[in-house]
């Protein structure tokens, strides 16, 4: 899916940490930071990753996210990694085993904001390739986040996790709002008003009437009524029935130069 | 993040049919599958891929989805693998240039669930890696899905494209509403309820006053309210409140044996 516009580069506000614990292969860090690119989040901290850090394959799999990689800190533990941190997410699967709150990545964003709007310094943990974090790192975080998927295959890869995790961040700010849930793009043209779809009504209905489409009389206050609705339905623009409108023209022969 | 259970594997219903359209590394395949299954969508179409299919690669990267690679069908062309379905969403960046709906992903995941409802046959293109959909492509799908990112960095890899709409797929669904966005865990305890808060303040602050922790008495109040609002704030569990006891014995040289 294609379409960054460098022009349009986001000034990177104030937003959470993001702390890889123990990760293995320089390919998923920087899977991790195309993500974190993605989703306007720009503070990578790795902690004690081990391939040897900077590395060649994070940089070809950044995809020019490399300003993350080039920012990313490095720490010899998770406690190092957090000082700084006032409340920290731990992503993984489900567990029952800890008392703590367990959150969906929509809601944890919409209260990392929150907090980032007082002052607060969150983070999120994302545990390594092979084990997830383990059960110390969790307790020292404040919450878990788990994101709802198939239970029966719900393993996500390092960089797929994060991609979740930053797309709710991203979608819970003000730049995504800028992009309703719905557009109705007019290619340069309006939408066409009631009076030429009518005055098109007229139009084909007449045409039909004379070449005979209403062999029924008492059929046809319906067939006019669905025809009426298709074109409502489509909701076109003016452009698009000055096109109809030839469309119809050239049917009936006008258009023809013989 | 790991955290698979087979057991729970997701019984698959009706999901729309995922198009890929000229992929051409077989890991991107393999990719796509992986997250299909994370997401609980099943109808994988492949339309003309580069490398040879069946194909290794793609089974390695699916990490286990192979029901979705050996399921998947081949097709020469998009129109061939769109013939059964009435009405198709195709994933690009936002593009004014063609008069058809632009939609987030989550609104069209409510919109496909609604066309499945009523017996619909919706499906998703996505295009390959190198250029994405082609504008001939875009003119045979019915709307348009745009993934709302950083615009000034939202290029996807063909994986994480699926990742993301499918996942707002899956958190349309029955199965995600099971997952609350909050839960609570107490790991087999129960919430304290307040006579047992009540006597935990009662003890404690009757052992401060014993120990001298009141020397300014005007300011005794105050500093009471903070000390119990930092345990209504912990809501402990009742096991926790029984610890914290234990604490303050320990503290006060209960536990001592010498």
């Amino acid at each position: 899916m294609a379409g960054t516009d460098r022009s349009r580069a986001l000034p990177l506000g104030p937003s959470p940490a993001v702390i890889l614990v123990n990760p293995q292969l320089g390919e998923n860090i920087g899977a991790a930071a195309r993500a974190m690119m993605n989703c306007g989040l720009s503070d990578l901290r790795l902690v004690a990753p081990r391939d040897p850090w900077p590395n060649e394959r994070a940089e070809a799999m950044a995809s020019g996210a490399t300003a993350i990689l080039e920012n990313a800190r490095l720490y010899p533990d998770l406690r190092a990694a957090m000082e700084d941190l006032d409340y920290v997410y731990a992503t993984t699967a489900r567990s029952r085993q800890m008392v703590k709150p367990v959150l969906t990545p929509r809601l944890a964003a919409a209260e990392m904001r929150a907090r980032l709007a007082e002052g607060g310094r969150p983070g999120i943990l994302f545990g390594g390739e092979r084990a997830g974090l383990e059960n110390d790192d969790l307790s020292l975080a404040n919450a878990i986040v788990s994101v709802p998927l198939n239970p029966g295959f719900s393993s996500l890869n390092l960089g797929q996790a994060v991609l979740l995790v930053g797309y709710e961040w991203y979608q819970s700010g003000p730049e995504a709002g800028e992009a309703p849930p719905l557009e109705l793009p007019l290619n340069g043209s309006r939408p066409a008003n009631k009076k030429e779809l009518n005055a098109l009504f007229h139009r084909l209905e007449t045409e039909l009437e004379d070449g005979g489409f209403f062999p029924e009389p008492n059929l046809k206050p319906t067939v006019v009524r669905n025809l009426r609705n298709m074109f409502q339905r489509l909701a076109p623009t003016e452009q698009e029935l000055r096109t109809f409108h030839g469309v119809i023209s050239t049917l009936l022969g006008l258009n023809r130069r013989d």
